[in-house]
């Protein structure tokens, strides 16, 4: 038994052929720390699935230049290392190993046929390009405009405890963003364990380095 | 007679519920150069689509700093001001005219109901939204990748013509720079004999050259 139905929401809901067809060509493949899994301009890897592990979608400038564009996880699908499939999508991207990777890939004849075919499946491939979309759009801002992250540190510090009773919302109205914006930015703050969100709450674990990102 | 069906290249496809719910709710609306159509974060103002004119999709830092994503020209779709109704979209962007510009729009439930009924107009949406991502994508490497200059170089050839007219301003904040950066590299253009500077007038005398600072 695969864990194929773990990765689509709508797997019961999908026709036996359909089924089927995804089974009998899923491919398995471990990817090793630090190998180039799909290189911009050069090939149409398909469907990748990351099963276990971490990949970094990225796109390189002639010189070497890197800009990181967001990173997959556990159950994250790679729909632009299939960009071949997608008639309207005029770029590529490179993607590599962060860490040993274990991955399904769905070749791209089958996953043009998916499409084709499954309402279900080309409504959730949809939603996914909107998700990357919007990170690329959040990479973007972030290159560009750079003060988001900064603001928030400089506003956590400014109530002057450690523990913190404030929904992301009112973070976002008093800086007049999104709270989406404020989201990401906190969880991107607990990934590097400079704090810990709870319900409600925010506790500052490393107040020096959020001063650091605050320029203080 | 509206011009709804030139706009959409499956229209004769469509139902004819789909087509009169359509034009049933069209709202025709003209807006004056410099007008800001959409503002990030503050409305859904629905899909609007350019009759005649320009619109300008852009961002801005809280600093008040500007980069432009991509232009709206005739029979363009602007699916991003009605970003409400795509649930796993994030960000929102600002549309402001660059010219006097005649719009269809269709409001958000109408726009929903479209997605949500015809299977041809939901692809066509998911198309849009595949070229407004590499729009983005070009805009970013742009943005990262390449020296000023080049940027100049390729922003002055995008209009086609040897006789622009516009100011520093504008093109400082179409490429998210100072405009005193613009003035800068204009003038060294100038000095090299590749363009001549007038008021809020660009001349292009050596456009091979241009094209050589462009990598064209």
């Amino acid at each position: 038994m695969n864990q194929i139905s773990k990765i689509f929401p709508f797997w019961d809901k999908l026709d036996i052929n359909i089924k089927n067809l995804i089974n009998d060509n899923l491919k398995e493949k471990t990817f090793l720390k630090g190998e180039i899994i799909h290189e911009a301009y050069n090939d149409c890897s398909g469907l990748i699935i990351v099963l276990e592990g971490c990949l970094r979608a990225f796109i390189n400038s002639d010189s070497g230049k890197e800009i990181s564009l967001y990173k997959l996880l556990d159950y994250d699908v790679c729909l632009l290392s299939a960009n071949c499939v997608m008639k309207n999508i005029s770029f590529d991207i490179n993607l590599s190993a962060v860490a040993d990777t274990h991955c399904y890939i769905i070749p791209k004849e089958i996953y043009t046929t998916l499409i084709k075919e499954s309402k279900e499946f080309s409504e959730y491939v949809n939603k996914i390009l909107e998700v990357r979309f919007s990170d690329v759009m959040w990479t973007l801002e972030q290159l560009v405009f750079h003060s988001m992250d900064k603001r928030i540190a400089n506003y956590l510090l400014d109530y002057g405890n450690e523990e913190i009773i404030i929904t992301h919302d009112i973070i976002a109205n008093d800086l007049g963003t999104a709270r989406e914006v404020v989201s990401r930015i906190l969880k991107s703050f607990e990934k590097d364990k400079i704090l810990e969100l709870g319900r409600n709450k925010i506790i500052i674990l490393n107040k020096k380095e959020l001063l650091s990102i605050g320029d203080r």
